[in-house]
């Protein structure tokens, strides 16, 4: 058993942790904290915890509970997760960020495109970007885990095989993404109120969410284009990609690209190819750890459309953080993460 | 371990079935069974499962899976699940039906609300009604468990405690209920057609649903009226449930009813009563087994306005089955049932 | 031609208000106001306006539009409308209030329920309560006119034919009421975020909704039981609303109560009596000034259960707000109405 | 005023032209027909047309009906709309299909997309493609015309300036278009039973759908990628084009993209350009014929990004022939269609 500890407990990513580690066999929750709602019974909160009558809130003192966790998850906006970590914290616990504080290797292209001063820099070269399935042999090793984000996540597994095996025109990459609202957090605003996000729907940041640096650098910094949509729906993310095949003269046909996708991610649990003919919807990963990744040959055009889907508060957030947890300790991978997707 | 067999796997309860069984610690599934899919591999059917390609539909031949299972969930349409079962059945293996076939005590009763005749009457008198909080004692002895519908769990053990305690008016009990569209199970037809009851909602059988015999009969023969309501959203069922104080000379108070409720269900696991202030909403248990129950005194018109929520999926339905099936084998109440309810 | 001004015209029933007005034949808008947009365009804020560009939202000087306006609707939060209307304003242009500030006509009924001081206590005899096919007459008179709730309009015309008759035992009568969620106006809050009230229903105010007093001075002072839900659709009111019948040796059965309401709704346009076997749904009335009203007899019980439905932003507030003023004006009910329920 | 029927009555699209031709004041419907509900009350098949007691469905006798009509808009599945329409009934009525059938020009581009024969050949090269502010011109003086879809209205115009004006790389082209389900119609399936289609989105057909060849031919036979979306809202359809700059050397800027969608919509009542910093939602069109228009240049990758939104069953189907029916008449485009989109 390790202790675990989530700071930032009540937002609905630190929700879905505690959902998730409540479950694991190999871990007792040590503190939960919240400024907003110190000392309070967390059932109270999250009223979907309110038989758990001894889980209080406590005040956000990561130093004294570095000292008695064995891993701490991070789940605050970006630019405060970076103020909680320093080297002595490391000393004492293992760190998982879901942040975006520690995803980007260097600190001006953070600065240019959050718009705030990176003030632990010193700990981006040692910091993993806890991206599992690509990244499974640095995390073993690493202190200091930027658990990656859930357009991130879905958009760069998508299209990792076939960028690495340079099968498509990289100036040719768009990244078509699409939503659930929890994924825009728990914050009440008027965009994110029911009747004005209910039966409508958009695309917002075109051209400059903060996640296309992570995107591009994950993918071997190709440049490329990514439009977030917002959907009305709890949960949820769908990235439909698009990608020139770079050779023309003899074209990739699905078996190719099948066994490209196959040789990366066909040992992966967490990653489920949809085979021929069938592709992604949101609602067969709901509440679960799988990513489900399909595509389809346009050959009127060359193109590769590649679909992925994923839970954005599970294989998008807390859930690819409980599998950094469990390589970072040497679990089995699955523990605690092995349900079947809720449905319907 | 023991084995468990699900017949007619296929429907929404079928698969919230197989979801349940499939991490609980001391079940194997032995057979799962489809008319409509036979030799399909399951993941085909319910793409949530599509990474278990060793699970394949059976045909439903339960004399055969009787022999080899230690409990058989039929997961099938009323009228039909009576025909699978008898005497030789029964002395194979334990059955848990979900359908309504064997709820009422009184075949006469089945017949007028059915409108189907009822071919195993003899089978009436032993099966035992699976309301698990009220009838533990008697499942543990069963052999045939008849497990309650979503509106009937949630109407009965709302109500239980007051009624039995005969502080209200019999002649004054409405439950105005209301139900996610799952519950309608998932064959298509126009009512239930996305567009036309998305952004609705509405009464149906008014006066003449099939639960309410079933509430009546587990509510002491109370006469009363019962009303569904359809809401647009997948999983969830809420009641409110309407009775006048019986004694207005010496009216209860709010202590008074929660002293009630307490001495029923304050050691339950599953049922969560909401404290003063609070009333149940149905997010709160979504994809779990709990059941929230909440209350109000109207000291107006001297009534009492109990809400209880649910998930008829888990706790209406695959769950309390599963509840059941843990009492028959001896096996604490809560396993593979201790789940947080996911949110949002 | 008339002149008509909205004052607070960026809430939910403003805007609904001027959706309305604007294909009214017989009305040019005067002056639209909000503080918090004061100089903005309109379809800036209501960017479905957006072609409007002439459309300038105007500080709430309400003095200087009377002079200019023959109707002023008031679309303000309770306890500011007050404030705005006196004898002087009233002399220069009716006003038709759709605040519950003049709806009830006992000053201290309206400060037990809605907690502020009244201080407008000399206009509550004047004010007309404005529910079109109960106080036509009335209305024809009227300078001031109390536009009806949302809640109400649907609880009091689903009900007020069969109290007014004297066929419902007063002491037996219980309305459930449901509610897209358009009716909790437009300012954010955790409970009206996206995330949070989709997916999921619950009862609020129970027993201590300010609509109760209102519902019953309407229906001749009959103390009963409201209770409001939140469902996850847009718009919409549906009201359950339940009652014994008085005269048990003697029950009344479908034809005579469906007389009843011919009776009092068979002339008017915008009530729609379903017929037996058919039951209202919000669907059928979206975005119209219809309601839709259908019963059952439950004679098990000897209860009638009435429904109700209509759409809350048009006959539960904008739209029976022109349709008071067409009364007050002369025009037929119907202009500026009479489009057909959108659907899907 | 002029005679109208439509054939084909009972289907979504039948509905909303029933609303819109409803309220329009130049029309009187002559005849609505269907095959499933002949002889039946319209208000029994489309409640929200309860009130209209005289409106009858009519056998398809398209012969006869021509007689009487001006013009009949078809709302029949593809293949069946071009068994109706020949000479003889041309000479009687001008005829607007809604259907698939006259859309292309060439017929065997229409056979392999849509698999089946095309057996009114002869009526091609008189058919008029009804987009009514690309082909206003020629749809005066038609007598037959293909009223185009709703994905392809809102994609065809959102790139037409652009590409006309060769200012995109016709190699670069990606259509992603998102739909309310509604666009599927009303016949039930399992895809589109709610609780499979709520709570879930999906990209189908990629690479394959039957609007891609009319987006195609529209715009100036530029071969594209067309990937359409299923989305959980009833109305709605979104769509996000991608294009490169053809001219990376001296790359336009907003203000010259904004110019050119000015010179063609600038006096366009029903396009509404969002201007800069703004994007369409499909909210904003709902139950309108609107359709709004935006885009960002995304200078780190030399593409633009085209926003269209409008409402599927409007201005991508009945609104738009009726828009059609007023260019045909000689009336003012707006009449029967000035109503302000319905919001929230």
């Amino acid at each position: 058993m390790i202790n675990a500890s989530i700071i930032g407990a009540t937002g609905y990513i630190g929700g879905e942790l505690l959902r998730l580690l409540h479950n694991h066999p190999r871990v007792r929750i040590r503190s939960i904290t919240s400024r907003s709602y110190t000392g309070k019974k967390y059932g109270e909160v999250f009223e979907n915890c309110r038989h758990m009558n001894d889980l209080i809130l406590e005040e956000e003192n990561i130093e004294e509970i570095a000292k008695e966790s064995d891993v701490i998850f991070l789940a605050l906006p970006h630019g405060l997760a970076m103020q909680k970590v320093n080297g002595d914290i490391l000393s004492n616990t293992k760190i998982i960020d879901l942040s975006a504080d520690f995803r980007l290797k260097d600190w001006q292209v953070y600065e240019k495109w959050y718009g705030v001063e990176h003030n632990a820099k010193e700990l981006l070269s040692e910091a993993v970007y806890g991206l599992c399935e690509i990244k499974r042999d640095e995390i073993k090793q690493a202190r200091l885990i930027a658990n990656p984000g859930c357009y991130t996540t879905c958009s760069i597994l998508s299209l990792y095989p076939l960028i690495k095996e340079g099968v498509l025109d990289p100036d040719s990459i768009i990244i078509d993404a699409k939503s659930g609202i929890s994924g825009a957090g728990r914050a009440p605003s008027l965009g994110l109120h029911y009747a004005e996000a209910n039966e409508t729907t958009k695309a917002y940041k075109v051209a400059a969410h903060r996640h296309t640096p992570e995107i591009e650098e994950q993918l071997f910094n190709t440049t490329l284009t990514f439009t977030p949509h917002l959907i009305p729906m709890n949960r949820g993310v769908l990235a439909t990609c698009y990608g020139k095949l770079s050779d023309t003269s003899n074209p990739l046909r699905y078996k190719d690209i099948s066994e490209i996708f196959q040789s990366y991610y066909g040992d992966e649990f967490f990653i489920r190819l949809t085979g021929d003919g069938v592709l992604p919807e949101t609602k067969w990963v709901r509440a679960s750890n799988f990513m489900d990744i399909g595509f389809v040959i346009d050959e009127r055009t060359n193109r590769v459309i590649v679909v992925g889907a994923l839970d954005n508060m599970v294989k998008g957030a807390a859930g690819q953080a409980v599998q950094n947890m469990n390589i970072l300790f040497g679990f089995d991978e699955k523990t605690g993460l092995d349900g079947l997707p809720t449905f319907p």
